[in-house]
């Protein structure tokens, strides 16, 4: 590299909302702009516009009938869309007057396997990249979309353009992974139920990916990926510049900081959950698998697993999945022949209510304390589980929002 | 290739109107399996859906402003609109029973030059293509794309589906082309303009060339190519199953077949032509050349030129151009200060009106009739021009209908 291009790389990425229009598209190619005018090379992932891969698929379930659309085929179809943005995003950039140039995952050097659909980056090949940045251009990738050894296009998954632009940040050696979304950062809880509810100015990789896995509206992997290359993260929003956002790092590293954080981070909740319990399952070795391996071949993501203790060799089975898959979930349960039962229950109407933070490892009652918030709130937990650094309780639907608003008061999430 | 799949191959193509919906996808995803099931192996190219490349570069030219998109990006903005086309295809095959796989311009092997909007395709490495082939599956290849050399995508100008089937069909020693399209065929005339015009069964080459360039809905540029590699072509309707269409070949190879055949073969029209005239115009060496090059360098499509016989070294210089190009062709002449002239006068609301027949080559006297025919039909020529195989009148745009029946009638060309 020439020494006038020696200087930083900053990833930004850009999700759907925040490309919606025209508009939209305009206010960020000049926010990447100014930013490349303040000495940063940059490089932009994008998804689709708007609902454009939801239309996709929508077409090419309609066009392939009863069955579901050949995988390899979707990603084909959808992966257009991501092409699509990079396209005019790069149009907008040189419009405004920096230089810029768009491409596919493909030319971008993500390699993947071939699991179409959900398929995870092998390697990426930065030569192209780095090429295009050595010219001064802005390089603008198309988000979630990857190759195959043998030259098919893959997908990563429903919102994993997040993945395209901290696997390229950790491949580029880039200085941070900035997330522009349409909210202003991670919050303490679902503001949409705890109006108190305040942005993080910081979280850590563990507890984020809590937080993202119990629903906070970010793609777990890309959390994990982050984690493991210790990517610098910024979330933050298209739609306020005002919003200085959430940094996700290792923030356990800075030892100052440790002590004078709360030890809950923030409260996750998780809406349209579904139960199946197995009443009076024969408890012997093997039982669980037996149940769960079916449902997990068939892509059913299995959640929330208990069992109760055993009594006279029968014990009852638990376990969540989405609302949506509680249908085919069930069907699956049912002709597990192998497995004896007295009954079987399927109930729908559910949420799940978490506590997250690192600090729990180490301090003791947190539990008590949550459930303790949970009873004077009048509010009845189903179910229980928990992970080192988060406790998740199993509530009813329409208990949620109080739920979250006494746990977010109870570990005085509010106030900073 | 197992001795199954060493049958014969026939390529198809479908424009944007044939994928408009869901419902013409299905029947010509029916079409297709019906041709397999005959035994054919088939390669199917496809432009994308109804208007899609027009809307996806009104959306780049929105956002690029006063430029024009810069054209690599808006090749690779406009080459997704065939990509979403085969994915579907290919989706439709297969919910129908029959194995297929969408294979975009570069999966397909289609290279070409870097002249982004325009390409011409250098070669077509048919690897994949074959492969997918043994292996029993219809393949659905996007139109209107390849790749350069340097790993970018291109396009290969409006219309130039065909050209990517075309050119499939000769790299495969494919049997035939098949355009479905959403005419009948080749008619005589444009029926809108000549009702009694009837569907031609067949047409030479030299003569679809010159009718593709004079009007009728076919890229020139396919018909040149089939032309070198001798591929035989099949052009009818995606709409109408009764239509038997229209087959272009080397009928000239077929004497029993030329002595029988009319001398003029169709009347191509053309509306919507200008005309640039400068009037006295000093006459010496490289006057034309002088004109024309500035125009051609700016992409206007220069089409008839006359230059009437000089007069005390002073001459007339007229020229066609498109309508929606006549205010920049004459911005463009009048800049040309080494061109001294007395007057520059534009004018459009002119039409072309052509006959066409490799038989005029040997047979002396259709330019009388022509000029007879239009004279009887009170329509004043305002230019002349000729080739080999067909001879073309400027008249007014209000005349061209008049013009083309008279011609129709006068050559006999309603008649078998």
């Amino acid at each position: 590299m020439t020494t006038a291009n020696r200087q930083r790389i900053i990833v930004q990425k850009y999700g759907g909302s925040s490309l919606a229009n025209e508009q939209m598209i305009r206010a960020n190619a000049a926010r990447i702009c100014k930013r490349k005018a303040q000495g940063y090379n940059i490089v932009v992932a994008v998804s689709a516009m708007g609902d454009t891969t939801d239309r996709l698929l929508a077409l090419a379930q309609r066009l392939a009938g009863d069955q579901l659309p050949p995988p390899r085929e979707a990603d084909a179809l959808i992966s257009t869309g991501e092409l699509v943005s990079a396209a005019l995003m790069a149009i907008t950039i040189k419009e405004q007057g920096h230089d810029a140039i768009s491409l596919s995952g493909r030319q971008a050097g993500i390699r993947t396997d071939n699991a179409y659909g959900s398929a995870r980056i092998a390697h990426i090949d930065t030569q192209r990249v780095r090429r295009e940045i050595e010219r001064g251009r802005t390089v603008v990738v198309a988000g979630f979309q990857g190759l195959t050894a043998t030259d098919d296009t893959t997908t990563l998954g429903r919102g994993a353009s997040d993945l395209t632009a901290v696997a390229l940040t950790a491949a580029l050696t880039a200085e941070r992974c900035e997330i522009y979304t349409d909210v202003d950062g991670i919050f303490t809880a679902d503001p949409r139920l705890v109006p108190e509810a305040r942005i993080l100015p910081r979280i850590g990789y563990q507890e984020m990916l809590e937080m993202a896995s119990l629903g906070a509206k970010m793609n777990p992997r890309s959390i994990e990926l982050a984690a493991v290359h210790k990517v610098p993260m910024l979330i933050t929003s298209s739609f306020n510049d005002q919003s200085a956002g959430t940094i996700i790092r290792d923030w356990e590293e800075d030892g100052k900081n440790m002590e004078i954080r709360k030890v809950i981070t923030g409260i996750a909740t998780e809406s349209n959950i579904a139960r199946i319990t197995l009443r009076g399952v024969q408890d012997r070795p093997g039982i669980a698998a037996a149940l769960l391996t079916p449902l997990v071949n068939e892509s059913i993501s299995v959640d929330v697993i208990v069992q109760n203790v055993s009594a006279d060799g029968r014990t009852d089975f638990s376990f969540t999945v989405k609302e949506d898959q509680l249908r085919r979930a069930q069907e699956i349960a049912a002709e597990q022949k192998q497995v004896e039962y007295a009954e079987l229950i399927a109930r729908h109407g559910y949420a799940k209510v978490s506590i997250v933070g690192v600090g729990m490892q180490n301090a003791p009652g947190y539990a008590a304390r949550m459930f303790q918030a949970l009873a004077d709130a009048d509010v009845n937990i189903e179910m229980i589980t928990t992970s080192e650094i988060r406790i998740t309780c199993i509530v009813e639907q329409r208990s949620v929002g109080i739920a979250a608003r006494a746990l977010h008061q109870a570990f005085e999430l509010g106030e900073d």
